[in-house]
Parts: structure tokens; sequence; C-alpha cells
């Protein structure tokens, strides 16, 4: 089992590398072509998707799906539209292929330039919605990567059926067939066969639940993109316009709670506590948001429960938010790189040298000022698709586009110049 | 004793984070001051930095150090004058940390910057010349973060005499304390153990043999730079000019042999075996490099002696090069990418197509044309001093300088923009 396990691994990268090869040289062309007709496929594939998908659906009791889990697993005809919808902007976004980043000649005369290139080989691991599939595959062919894509099993005849569109499209356009493959069994220990995979695989990419990530990042025996918890902190400052405090606090935690860039965690000024806690108590009151506060919290809004340490240090993705009161810029910083994930802040103040503090001490991804946290996102940040936002410091920091999937090269052209 | 280990790096390792808090906000000028001071006071303590260093020299022979290896240790008034000119070179590159690498403003008026920052924490482990020790504290340093070098044991006293001159000027000059530490003993466990705390240090860099590196990439649970062999080769085209081709060949192999970016092998398009092996393999016979060929290259070069796979798949680091004919640009490419180890190629030919088709094929972090594989180097590409040549495609590829060594962060500045 195992025997067959390595050998099913090392054959699926073998030609992934080979497909790797030949893609980091496809024109842009050739790849926006490809994501465009793969488009219109899945549009006329919509009722073959949906049978397929079906099987899935019959099978979800069976491996005890929660409503929710169902639901995110089920192609509708919007669905379908949505993910033909993204392919055609991937064919929209440049090109990271190729692209100079830098460059210059240097008094020998030899003339330098770094490029873009592609990584080389991605393996892709995700869980249950089947969308995911397809704008994997975009992003990162049209970066010049082969894509390995090992989805959940609860998805797996809806993944092959869309991947199997996709790489129909890419053998008459001229690309490698195996550009885009599905791993044929979800079989767990054939992951760790691929994690073990470090010649042939460039980079890991998983998209789940912490303990997907953190097995992953365990295992991998190459880079891996890690997508850790948002805890994610507003500070009002004792500067802050209050309504603005309010309006941005709130939009952070509640407009959309389970996403990993929605607020955990208030932070309030000491000067400022007694007249901006009463009102925002009232506020989240009134739509619903558990408050856990600090003791001097609970004194100002009655409502609120007492939060402990732990609250702190907890994504909750839900209407519950934690609330202290701090010191002063400097302690909403030391809290927010104790307890925070290095994902998302966002500080309230009108006062210039505040918030220049407050952007140079936390030490996260992306920092806010006078603005909801819930901005943190490639789309919103003018950046295009995503295949992530990156909580780890190293290669990308924050959300992760198709320039994230490439390295780099040096091409130095002389016309004979050795070293003296 | 494990556990006084474990005590002793975590202990260091969070005398580092905090200075590494303070770190990534200290202004240029403070640092490049603090540079120029520590290399005016190296040169002042040139005799206690002998007389420590003497301690080493004298305790080498226990250590059984080839003479070659007592040479590297030695610190010359030369090499101390060296250390100190390299300290006032990194201070006058400029200061990646806050450099604005991207941004926009978006429809809804919110300003977005991407910036460098420091990363943080960055363990440096090296082997025994002690001029490195000051060259990766500047660069740790300038670059914002805080650095623990382990050195080898043989150098553990010179270790620490250059690093108290840095610390005591760090002092000074109002930069943390612990900006720079020595790690105090060389027990190979305790290694281990900073290897494990992810937690706290956000890189290792291992600079040494390829069985370090392997055991670093294997144990850390942090980010490694890494930093493997260069098997590079020249590629001599059927459109080359023969002169040239045997004057970057011979550069790139036997200007100094004994470094990464030195060729180990020779590829010879089969167009112009006939002409330019026979040339090339006096002009080596002439300057004392032993040739190993292919049986093609054994007819046409009868000093050559017949080369094994082993031999295309090895970095000799000596007056050793193997040579192999092989069916134009598309035969060479697929020996590069199968024997080579990605870290510098070079073409030479007078083909722009030819050489095009070399640069895109090549996996490579640098790729030179009609150049020689010794300019794959930070300072002959213009970038300053570097901390190692990566051969990894993640974060940073090639030569490494101040600016891999820092992370990114956004800086999103709105007046009260919430999600809709």
């Amino acid at each position: 089992m195992s025997d067959t396990n390595q050998k099913l691994a090392r054959d699926i990268a073998t030609k992934a590398k080979t497909a790797s090869r030949r893609l980091s040289s496809v024109r842009s062309g050739v790849k926006d072509d490809w994501l465009r007709a793969s488009a219109d496929r899945l549009r006329a594939a919509a009722e073959t998707l949906a049978a397929e998908n079906e099987k899935d659906l019959a099978a979800a009791p069976g491996y005890g799906l929660s409503e929710a889990a169902v639901d995110r697993l089920r192609l509708t005809p919007e669905r379908i539209e949505g993910m033909a919808v993204g392919l055609e902007e991937v064919a929209a976004l440049p090109d990271p292929v190729g692209q100079v980043i830098g460059g210059r000649v240097r008094p020998n005369g030899l003339a330098i330039t770094k490029i873009r290139e592609p990584l080389g080989v991605i393996f892709f691991i995700y869980e249950s919605r089947p969308n995911v599939t397809a704008d994997a595959a975009a992003l990162c062919v049209k970066s010049g990567n082969a894509v390995i894509l090992r989805g959940g099993k609860e998805a797996l005849h809806s993944n092959r059926a869309i991947s199997a569109v996709l790489g129909g499209a890419a053998v008459e356009f001229g690309l490698p067939a195996e550009a885009v493959q599905v791993v044929p069994s979800t079989d767990r220990e054939l992951v760790g066969e691929f994690l073990g995979l470090g010649d042939l695989i460039d980079l890991t990419i998983p998209r789940g639940g912490k303990s997907l990530i953190e097995r992953v990042a365990t295992e991998a025996r190459m880079p891996v993109l890690k997508h850790y918890d948002g805890i994610c902190h507003v500070y009002v400052d004792g500067d802050a316009d209050v309504a603005m405090a309010i309006e941005i606090a709130s939009n952070s935690k509640a407009q959309r709670p389970g996403v990993c860039n929605a607020a955990e965690t208030l932070l309030v000024d000491t000067k400022i506590a007694a007249e901006f806690l009463p009102k925002a108590g009232e506020h989240f009151d009134g739509i619903g948001v558990e408050l856990r506060g600090c003791p001097r919290t609970l004194e100002l809004v009655p409502t609120a429960k007492p939060a402990t340490d732990e609250d702190y240090a907890t994504e909750h993705l839900a209407l519950i938010l934690s609330v202290k009161v701090v010191d002063g810029v400097e302690a909403a910083v030391e809290h927010v790189n104790r307890f925070g994930s290095g994902h998302t802040e966002s500080i309230v103040t009108r006062d210039i040298g505040t918030s220049q503090r407050f952007v140079a001490g936390c030490d996260s991804a992306a920092v806010m000022v006078n603005a909801s946290t819930r901005f943190n996102d490639g789309h919103e940040f003018g950046l295009g698709a995503e295949i992530g936002i990156s909580t780890d410091k190293f290669h990308a920091r924050g959300p992760c586009g198709l320039e994230e999937l490439t390295t780099t090269k040096y091409v130095v052209r002389g016309d004979g110049q050795v070293r003296g």
C-alpha cells in the first residue's frame, strides 16, 4: 500500500515537473485563450458538472457532513457561472512571468536583468468547495506552474469533472495535459508521500483549518505557504473620532464574521474608554455581538462578559468580540504582538504620530489606519484574485496572487566578459 | 543538559526578539553611525583581537584543523582592516527598511502602500572564518534584524571578541545590546534547540558544507535560506566565437576553482565539437585542468579521461572539468536541469534565438550569455555585500543582500472606509 502510494505520488509529480518545464515558456496569449475557453466550456458542461456533483452530494451523508458543509459542496448554476467568471478574471490579469523587476548595466558592460519565473510545481491541498479547483488551477497555470490538486474526498467527483474540462482545453491549446492534475485518491497517507517529494514539488499550499496546515508544515520537505488564523485587532486611540471608531469596529467584526480578516479583539485607549465603550456596548448589543471584556470594560459595559487570556488568543469567527482597555498606543502594540497572529490590525485616530507608531510597531502583514480590517484582501488591494493570505513573513506576506507564485532569475548579457 | 540547552537557547532568542522589536524602527543614520564606529573600533582593537585569535590558533591543532583551515582562522592585520572596510561598505548601502515597493490608491480612496520591514530574528550558522562574524552582524542589523551568531568552535574566542566590539558600540549608539549575540557554547545539541524555536526565530541561514545545510533544513522549524553547491555549466553553442568560448570556459573553471560559481561542466554543441574541443583541450592542458569527457570528447581530446554520470553531478571545486558533447541547445538545457544545482549557467553563442532558448530553459538562479559564470556574485551584480547565494527558489534566489533579509508589510490609510 505504502509502496503503491509512493509510486503514485512520484509518478504524478514527475509528470507535473515535465509539464512545468514546458509551461514556463508558454506565452501569455496561449494561457489566456485557454482560460477563456475553459470558462466557456465550464458553462457548456453545466449539466455534466451537476451530475458529477450529485454523486458527491449523495455520498455526503456517509461522510457525516454538516448542512453547511453540504451547502459549500453544492455546484449551483450560479456557482458554475462564478467559476467561469473567475477564470476570465485571471485571464485579464497581467502575466507575471518574464516581468522585469530590476536591472542595471555594470561598469564592465554586463547587462543584468532580474525577471520573474514560475516556481515549477505547486501541490495545492484544500477542502470541500469544488470551485476552488478552478480558481487554483487558473492562478497556478497562469503564473506558469504545473499544479497537483488534492481536494477533499467529499468533492472528488466534482473536482475531477472540473479538472477534466480545464485539462481537455489545455491540450487543445497546446498546453501540456499534465499542467493540471487531480490526485485520484484522497488517502491521507498519499498526501504524506507528496509532502516528501522536495526534489519534484517546489511549493505546497494548504488551504484549510489550522490542524491541516500544521500537519503539512511539519511533514513537508519543500516550502509551504501558510495561511493561519486571523486574530485581528481594532485599536481605538484616545484621539479617535468616536462615530468612525464604532463604524470601523462594527464593520471589522460583524460585516462577515466567519473570515480571517474579521476583527476578534477591540483595544480601547484608556483616555477614551469612558466616552467610547458605553456607546460601543450599546451598538454591539443592538447587532447581536457578544462582548467579552477586561475588568475596566465590564465597569463601562454592563452587558459584557468577562474575558480570559484565552479569549484574546482565539479566532472566534463568530459574533463574539474580546475587548480590552489599554494605556495608549504602545500598550496596544504590545497586546497585538503578544496575542495577534500577524494578520491584520487597524488603528482609529486623528493623530499622525500615533498612527505612525502603531503602523511601525505592529508586526503584521497589513496595518490599516482609519479603515476596516476587512479590506485585507487581494481584490480590495487591487491585486486581482488571490490564492490565500499569507501569515508567513518569508517569500510572501499578506494577500498572495500571481506574483507570489513566482521566483526570480538573473539574466546577464555580455560580450565576452571574464573576471579579472 | 538538554534542559539547560533548551533554556539557554530560548533565553537568547527571547532577548533577540525583544531587541528586534526595537531595532525595526531605528533610523538608518543611527545604524550607519554604529557601523562606521564599529569599523574604527575594530581597527583600534587590533591587538586585543589578535590576542584572542591567538587562543583559537593555539587550540587549533587539538581540533585537528588542516593547514588551510588554520589559515582561514587567522586574523591578520589585513583581515581586520578588511572587516572594518566591510562594515563601512554596508553603512554606505541604502537601508531596505521602509522602502516602498508598491502601492496605489483604490477607487474608494484607500491609499495602499507595500513597504519592506525587517524579518525579525536571524540565526546565522557558519564555520571557521571569524571575519564572517562582522559581515553577518552588519548585514542583519542594517536590515533591522537581531542576529544570533553561531560560529565554529575553532573560532569562538575570535568571534566573541569581534562581537564584543560591535555590541559595545551598539549600546553607545542607542541600539539594543542584544542586536548581536554570539552563542556562548558550540555544543551541537544546542544548535538543535535553536532550530526548534520557530516561534522566536524568523530565519536560519546555514553557511557551510552540504551536510550542515541538510541537517539544518531537516531540523529547522522556521524558514531556512539555503546555499547549496554550485554545479555550474558553460555551454558552447555551434554558433559560438571559439576564442571567446575558450576564454569564458577557462575563466569560469579556473579563475578561482574553489568557489560555488566556478564551472564544473563544459557542454559542447556537436556542431562545433571538432573545431572547439581540440583547442580547448590544449588550453586546459596548458593551465593544468584535468578534463573528464564523454566518449566523443575522448576522441577529440586524447589527454582527457573518461567521465561518469557521477562526475556530471559533482561539485569538484578543483581543477577538474567534466565535458560532454550534446546535440544542440535543447540537449544542453536538459543536461543542465538534470545534473545541475540551479546555481549559474552560461551560454556562448552569437545567435539571439539560441541564447533565448537557453536562458528560458535553464531552471537556475542566474543565466549568463557570453560571460563567465564567475559573475554571479552580489558585488559583481552591483547589489553590495551578500549574505550568501541562494539556490532556493522561495523568497530569494541568487545573491542575497540586505533586501533579501526583509519581509513586507501593507500599510493602508483611509478616512473611515468600511466594506459594504
